[in-house]
């Protein structure tokens, strides 16, 4: 499975492909970071973040897009220009039927060093690590970029087996109060 | 001049179209409230609104497009989807060379009730009024996005204008500094 990792953001957009192998293996295909005038219109930084993942999307033909989940930050307008790219990427994605995955800073951190509180430097070095790079990723966008992917592939089948696993709870539950309704239905019957 | 109002939303995402005349006239075009099901993927959500602006933006051919400006919310969340929605409203009028103006809430509240306090009912009073219309428009998404495009129509020659100043004093500052700068230089020659 090929993910394409984005950690989205308008002065500066990570961007990283990564292939899954067999057992945990994970394979850099690409990476680089994308940057936007911050003095154009926001319209049109858009426009070009969206032309650059349409690129991406054409080059590398990901399975899947992972997204970094922004929930809040300090600054209300940097949040809310990392929101938005967050968004265009979605949509890019979304326009070609490519599923779309979220994952959150803590979530990230946590696949890739165990903890979800670790540092950018720890990061940057357990993806340099398990990609096997000579040269570390750089900027951090660039190294979280390729951590998202790389939380994607390893996550994935553990949240599919969730689902799954939820589906049947779910089914189970149903079954288990249809029964009960009949039962009930059937003393009612009874007691008349 | 056609302006189409977005007040951006996920769930709920106002769309108006007005066209300015000789004046303040302003004229109703169209107006709508379009809806995303909430257990939708955010991909999908935003990819169903995009195909919405692009109806909108194919069937009325406004001439900018005018969005609201998200700054903070009680719920994150909700803003962060606001924010999205307004992004990839935004992409859309990009990619067709439309610009894309963002107007604060209180600069639409102002701009058609006279105050950047007022609630949603004396902005729908008002913009029942100023568009002449017989129902007022429904849900306060709707009536948003109307007052966003009235408000456009109504700032929009007074920004240029603003703007022309600006531009012509810094051009006399620059004048003058230059003039300044001979002076002194002239003043050193004479000293030597």
């Amino acid at each position: 499975m090929r993910v394409f990792g984005v950690d989205p953001g308008l002065t500066r957009c990570g961007f990283g492909v990564v292939d899954g192998g067999p057992g945990r293996t994970v394979r850099p295909v690409a990476v680089d970071v994308v940057r936007t005038p911050a003095d154009a219109d926001l319209a049109v930084r858009l426009l070009q973040l969206s032309d650059a993942v349409e690129r991406w999307l054409d080059a590398y033909r990901p399975d899947v897009v992972a997204v970094e989940r922004v929930f809040s930050q300090h600054n209300v307008r940097t949040a809310m220009g990392t929101a938005q790219a967050g968004g265009v990427v979605a949509l890019s994605a979304a326009r070609r039927d490519l599923p779309v995955v979220f994952h959150t800073p803590s979530e990230v951190k946590a696949a890739v060093t165990g903890s979800g509180r670790a540092d950018k430097a720890q990061v940057t070095a357990m993806v340099t690590k398990l990609l096997g790079l000579k040269v570390a990723p750089k900027p951090a966008d660039a190294a979280d970029a390729l951590a998202l992917a790389i939380c994607h592939l390893w996550r994935a089948p553990m949240k599919t087996r969730m689902e799954e696993a939820q589906a049947r709870a779910a089914e189970l539950a149903r079954a288990h109060r249809a029964k009960l309704a009949q039962a009930v239905a059937k003393t009612g019957r009874n007691a008349q």
